[in-house]
């Protein structure tokens, strides 16, 4: 059984192996970075790629008080959400004094002059005493391939429902290998910790002569990022179309909780339907409470393959510390019939 | 239509009319509470009924500093709970210095002696300056008695999908009237505010010459306690075998977040399946978080006539801080395969 996991992705820029750069994959890298802050000092760092590591690392950095800079190729922190829950993200940043530059290439990293490192991007130089390189991963294959395994179009290795490889008798399981996508009918690399967690249960169950199939995914992720939830689950519009759907979408926002509770309840749900049958094909929100919560239901109701006009009326235990009578989810569904 | 709601039972008792005993069914009964709380003053208080008003309630006395104590005709607070919740229930009433007497039977109030009121239990004799019943209610049926329409065996107004009564073009929502329940496929008496919101909206559509149906509940329902979420849904073991159904349970604790973040988060989840199709029949949770989220998603599971094999490996939003690896769904969805 494979279980080969993934490496940081690092492009071949000069200065990459500086002192002081880091990328974060494994527990290591976590002793190393920890340890180079504590022994060297940091007063400012630089994360390189705004996805769920770069996000998550940005909060853990500003949080020990250093001077903290987000960069990325595309316009928006956590792209694959919607750029209005992005601007969600963006206020979420500046409120922690995080500055983060869009639409910025990295090209080179030298010694420092005011501070240990020196970035240098197309928008221009930024001088930090640490850089972390955030931008994805890679499925680990070399095995794979030396065994003559057949890789999926993905990159990453192709297993069957059972997590067998093209071999019979070889398993793969977690980072390394593909997933099926239960939405775009389609395997796809979606490395997450609770989707390797499944596909061991399942290869085990198999190696060990107890017949058991891993039915798939539905894509649900999801980031905190201080007091924000970030989440969603099954395809945006773009994975949609590309699948021969028709998404139409609509965006709501709406109260975690009853209106009448206090604390920061303001919740943004975004739902995304196939325009020929109703069905829901995925989701995102984003807010201070119960996003993950919606999402987590949304997910459930994907894999059930459950129409809007169904969503729009389930019945939730609703009180009104844990939720409004009309739930977002309500909200948003009963919007999104209005534009089918 | 007919929203002619639901009115506080009272038991018969002598003393019911004093002043200082008070039901709460509506805004009027809260102001007439606070109204009396501030003008007269209130040392101890007595909430007669430990459903969910009777719990909610007390909190909110307990919450000014009141001395409360909360009895009940039954041994546990909301007995509709698991006896392992009804548990996490009574500690955390002690914990909030709230006394509990179950099996205890009100049987009159008079005037106290070192408090406003006496109520004269079978167990012995309490004063308090104040005494609440909240012991249930019962639907205002009266004029659609004297309409002639169909009253149910619940005591409650018959409705079909469309909110119409018995007699075509009168329509009845909310707590006057019954829902259909998609576990139990009955129609059921379960007066609560999120169900006569939708009620309302598909009596509505209908009137408005839109045609629309309301195709059910679940019977989701929760109530917070202090930092306590108590959240339900779908059929327990006795309603289950009620219906024929063939009831197996399991309950497990495991955590709402991952066990490596900070906070109380002990989750108790408890799944009611049938032995004969492997399908969930029901849940119940307990917990300082996302006992309520974790219902919510049942309840679409519910909806969905889920059965524990997909449940158990179902595809949630995971991130350490918003959730474990493995669920508490998951968890409960396994432990309870097991015992199929």
């Amino acid at each position: 059984m494979l279980g080969t996991g993934a490496s940081a992705f690092v492009p071949k820029i000069p200065g990459a192996e500086l002192e002081g750069v880091f990328t974060l994959k494994n527990l290591n890298d976590a002793i190393r970075i920890k340890t180079f802050i504590r022994n060297r000092g940091c007063r400012k760092a630089i994360v390189v790629g705004a996805g769920f590591i770069g996000m998550e690392m940005s909060e853990a950095l500003r949080t020990l008080g250093i001077e903290t800079l987000v960069i990325d190729l595309l316009p928006r922190p956590a792209a694959r959400w919607d750029p209005e829950f992005s601007k969600a993200i963006l206020e979420e940043l500046s409120r922690q004094n995080i500055t983060f530059s869009g639409n910025t290439r990295m090209e080179s990293i030298e010694r420092g002059k005011d501070y240990r490192l020196r970035l240098n991007a197309d928008k221009g130089v930024i001088e930090a005493d640490m850089i972390l390189i955030a931008v994805g991963i890679r499925p680990n294959v070399k095995l794979a391939n030396d065994l003559g395994l057949q890789i999926g179009k993905t990159g990453a290795i192709h297993v069957d429902f059972s997590q067998c490889t093209s071999k019979e008798g070889i398993y793969a399981v977690g980072d390394c290998c593909e997933v099926y996508h239960h939405i775009s009918k389609s395997w796809v690399y979606i490395p997450l910790g609770d989707v390797a967690n499944k596909q061991g249960r399942v290869a085990g169950h198999n190696i060990g002569g107890r017949p058991m199939i891993l039915q798939g995914v539905v894509g649900a992720q999801s980031f905190k990022l201080f007091t924000l939830e970030v989440a969603a689950t099954g395809l945006d519009e773009s994975e949609a179309s590309d699948c021969g759907y028709h998404p139409v979408s609509a965006i709501i926002w709406g109260n975690a909780i009853a209106r009448s509770m206090p604390g920061e309840k303001k919740l943004g749900i975004k739902m995304v339907a196939d325009r020929a049958t109703g069905n829901l094909l995925g989701a995102q929100a984003v807010g201070a409470m119960g996003a993950v919560s919606r999402i987590n239901t949304l997910s459930c109701a994907l894999w059930a393959g459950m129409g809007l006009d169904e969503i729009a009326y389930l019945d939730f235990a609703y009180a009104p510390p844990v939720g409004p009578a009309w739930d977002p989810i309500h909200i948003a569904a009963q919007e999104l019939i209005r534009k089918l």
